[in-house]
């Protein structure tokens, strides 16, 4: 049904050398080497917030340079004999957690758990070797989309929307309920649509940034709003009849955002935590008395994605507009120093 | 339709002096303040594992002896004016929490953070006065029982048993759950009967105690397992296929009874944690990195109140059992004594 497919001895990837210094160097094209594994060309891949946490040196020591990047669309290249569901030519999905779909943690809508993860080799690059195809990508009906809008829209599917879906989802985002948002990145910006989506009265961010509350705003929010700490959390009080948001998204991962997110909850409220957690404690007593529901962790994104595809599909939502600069892989470099210095929300990097 | 009641003037109840220092004294008898309030008569009161803090000096200073006991049945000896639903005479059981049963909160199921909470006088004693009756207090149909066992029965439901039940819906026991209970106190063992009460496939008990090993096994435990720590948490993986507990219930509010919980339930798993926190702290990585639920906090009971009702009048349970030693209120001391040194699970005060 496809031409045959071929696949170059080398290609381009970004490698991040140490804490700070990123560059595109010539590697050798990864290749199929499970009977489970697809290799797919990449359409486009982007930078992602924990990206910049070894970019920072917060993160371990640089042994030897890493290959980087963790969101990706692409097309099946090349696939392994014992792949089912996926054909050459296939236009595809994955998150950052690869699953075999099978295990109970998986059949519970947990594959970012998946007790027989796989491994990747780096999306940000020209093609990437995907361990566990079958159960960790999911086909986009009609193939790759014309429009970069759309295909921005998908790729933002990969990571930081389905992320943003989980914590709306864990915070029970649907009608009658008011959920606020803790953290404007790409991530919370894409809670606060995943909010809105799901049905939710009323959303609330948190946002200092007119940029980032504009896309809020485009996004859904009914209120954004600059106060952080005890002025934030009794900010959202008086918005929800003096008892708190019935749910709360916290999207950053550090000890302001998660004391932020259990503050502005209401008792038997939901918290959705997604941030990466840096350096958090949370006081059992505190909790106890709070009493709250709190879920989170790495984003079942495949729990997520066949969901997400028919919505971007049909239009109704555009997460790709937290892409705020598109750049060639090439220029990967300025993609990071974009992120790190917080110009951009998101950078894409087309491939 | 109900005769007149006379209440005496004075009444005999408990009284905290100091730690260790556990009295009945002669008071005065409490009456109706609030047009919302009833008085009941006790019938029967006990003895919390949480009225050990204070006795051990773990819990504050001691500015003034205080009046102690927080789990009752009784019978309604004086109403206010507003009260509605509940008539002189009515036999009741109510919680150590007072809830109007109208505000947000009390309406989504946790009454025991109602906005409006009201207060009572102790219920270690002849008579006590509660606030919010028709929001707090659910009528057992047919009355008062003749039968001493289920008298103890409903006491049970006052706290421990809706204690622990709580912590069993948290940790979302039903049909194809394995449930683990981490405590083997009266909630501990409450909440193994309300795993199985509520169809669990399969209930793990932690104990190392035989003859409260011996009433996990009664109240539906099918696996009693003496191990602790990584050890314990082994063998939960063992018995659920390496995966671990679908649901965990956490009775002892400790660090140690906390990372049980934790590392022994699976990812996507429900922690439910009731015991009362004493200097415990969550590891948010851990915590993200676990990717479980966990929900906690003072149990709602009321919500569950005519559910265990209808199941204890029915015959189908029998919580009763926890209390291995019943004995006069006047022999308070002797049980706030028992109860310390662990010579009994739970004391019944006869009053």
């Amino acid at each position: 049904m496809n031409a045959p497919i071929t696949i170059p001895a080398t290609m381009r990837a970004v490698v991040m050398n140490a804490p700070g210094d990123v560059s595109v160097e010539t590697v050798e094209t990864p290749r199929v080497v499970k009977p489970t594994d697809v290799v797919i060309q990449l359409a486009a891949a982007c930078v992602c917030g924990s990206d910049l946490w070894p970019y920072r040196g917060l993160e371990g020591s640089f042994e030897e340079p890493r290959r980087m990047g963790h969101e990706y669309v692409g097309t099946v290249v090349e696939k392994g004999a014992e792949v089912a569901t996926l054909d050459l030519g296939d236009f595809v999905i994955g998150s950052f957690m690869l699953s075999d779909g099978t295990c109970e943690i998986c059949r519970d809508g947990y594959p970012s758990r998946c007790v027989n993860a796989g491994e990747y080799t780096g999306s940000q690059a020209e093609y990437m070797r995907v361990e566990l195809a079958d159960g960790s990508l999911v086909k986009v009906p009609g193939g790759r989309p014309d429009d970069p809008d759309r295909l921005a829209d998908y790729l933002a599917a990969s990571d930081v929307l389905g992320t943003g879906w989980y914590a709306a989802v864990a915070a029970q985002a649907g009608p009658g309920r008011t959920i606020a948002v803790v953290g404007d990145g790409a991530v919370g910006l894409c809670a606060v649509l995943a909010a809105t989506s799901l049905g939710a009265e009323r959303v609330i961010a948190f946002s200092r940034h007119e940029d980032r509350a504009a896309l809020a705003r485009e996004f859904g929010a009914d209120v954004v709003i600059a106060e952080r700490g005890e002025e934030g959390a009794q900010k959202v009080k008086e918005l929800t009849g003096g008892y708190g948001a019935h749910g709360v998204c916290e999207a950053v991962g550090t000890q302001g955002s998660m004391d932020q997110a259990l503050a502005s909850v209401r008792p038997g409220g939901h918290v959705g935590f997604v941030g990466v957690s840096h350096d958090q404690t949370i006081n059992g007593l505190d909790l106890f008395f709070r009493e709250v529901h709190l879920e989170g962790g790495p984003a079942p994104v495949r729990r997520f994605l066949p969901e997400l595809i028919e919505l971007i599909r049909s239009g109704e939502i555009q997460p790709g507009k937290v892409f705020t600069q598109r750049v060639p892989l090439e220029q990967a470099a300025e993609a990071y120093a974009a992120m790190n210095e917080r110009r951009e929300i998101k950078v894409l990097l087309e491939v």
